[in-house]
């Protein structure tokens, strides 16, 4: 692992750091933000899964959780959205919603994508694993975030790791991918024709299938101009209504779907985590 | 004046809006940050002037200033750092430290800069004409900081208008160009090689001078790499000792230079200036 650049923020440590990926087979670029903390102590985590364009550079700079992940000491890891590089096929007319930042944390089946397009395993098993050597992080306190494809990966990744993390929140998330456009190019691709594999990468459909969580937590901008065609939230509130999952769904009034609308609600998003890292 | 861009944050606007400015012959970008506020209601005004190679984004993205506007109901102004478009010329060799992105908030009287690189004028009247005219902002209400460069420009503009801000802050600011090299590059481009015209640029030079404030806040990273050879707060402090003028003057430990050392204390900074504009 290479240190890139360490900054002191908020009496921690904000550090960009890149390692060779064997599960991508590419250099992969990640940021941590481990707050003060005492020699040996180890803190609760939360994992940010960013949204369709980003890198682990958009929330680093534009995110305002440091304040707040200082204030209740959690470490803030964030991930690349996909793997890039040398010989990383892209999408042949480089859309933004497929191929590079746009991974959609998932393991592809299909090519060209299946060689390196691997951000299910990556951010499940290999940057765990490393993280836990690396940093002061105890793998007995994790909580996962995450912001549109992002919103996504962290719904996904929580509904099936239920007893990894402690909590599951999101900001404008697709819930349920296997619905919408930009899920089912993606998914599409990545996976094949056949809908039946995406069910496990479709939040919704994971809740019709039967996986649980204790609550949720999702705002979402009522001025998103997302919101009709790609999140469509009112499907995540009948899955849990009808699945007795207790979620909280903030319809945010004059919200849009950028980092202004993010930053507002993420110091009550990373309080609410706090709480249950206790 | 034309919007470019309005985003809900903090239950208020983020702004970025464009002009034609009479000051600098180009057309000019801003942001303004305006809190939630009732109907007929002005605010009080925080100018914030960036340093060497930013425009109005840096800080607008990266600045971590809306959670504290908001709670304290400031409208925060984000001028951009030079004069740019067709016809603005910039250094010969595209150098960070002068041209484009690098106007030190100085009226140029030497070719070829005296045309365009009117940011003190820029600042100091056509912004502010505009400002009041537009947005909720309440004249007799205002304060000024900044970063580095903008450092600089806070302090001499806050100098030399002791009767219009009721503060002045400065972030890492240049306390004496005239003393330093980058000082030393732009004010000799821009003001010419006599240096007696820079020491109505140089907050040191002013303050030897007779210029006065009440009181001034200093933050500076002690591991900033410009710290010795181009900010040196030294000087400062021996200027505010000799005139009589309160300083707070925090050395950081261990914060650089970056927007991660700003952030840290940006709240702090704007409830200082809060409190002054009550």
């Amino acid at each position: 692992m290479e240190t890139l650049s360490t900054n002191k923020a908020f009496d921690g440590i904000q550090g960009v750091y890149r390692h060779a990926s064997s599960t991508t087979g590419t250099d992969m670029t990640f940021s941590v933000y481990v707050p003060a903390h005492e020699k040996g102590e180890t803190l609760p985590v939360v994992w940010w899964l960013s949204g369709l364009t980003c890198t682990h550079a958009n929330v680093t700079e534009k995110g305002e959780f440091r304040a707040a992940c200082a204030r209740h000491r959690l470490i803030f890891v964030a991930p690349d959205t996909s793997p890039r590089g040398d010989g990383v096929p892209d999408d042949p007319d480089a859309a933004y919603d497929l191929g590079l930042g746009a991974g959609f944390y998932v393991d592809a089946t299909q090519d060209p994508w299946a060689a390196h397009y691997r951000m299910w395993s990556y951010v499940t098993q290999e940057l765990p694993e490393l993280l836990f050597a690396q940093f002061p992080a105890d793998p007995k306190r994790q909580s996962i975030m995450g912001h549109s494809m992002g919103g996504h990966g962290a719904l996904t990744i929580g509904l099936r790791h239920p007893e990894r993390f402690k909590s599951v929140s999101a900001f404008a998330p697709i819930v349920a991918p296997s619905q919408v456009s930009w899920g089912q190019k993606a998914l599409g691709q990545y996976l094949g024709p056949d809908p039946a594999p995406w069910r496990a990468h479709d939040a919704v459909a994971l809740i019709e299938d039967g996986a649980r969580l204790p609550e949720l937590l999702v705002d979402q901008g009522d001025k998103d101009v997302f919101l009709e065609k790609e999140l469509r939230p009112e499907l995540l509130r009948q899955a849990c209504a009808d699945a007795g999952i207790p979620l909280t769904l903030n319809l945010q009034p004059g919200y849009d779907h950028s980092y202004y609308f993010v930053t507002t609600f993420m110091a009550d998003h990373l309080a609410w985590h706090a709480e249950r890292l206790r």
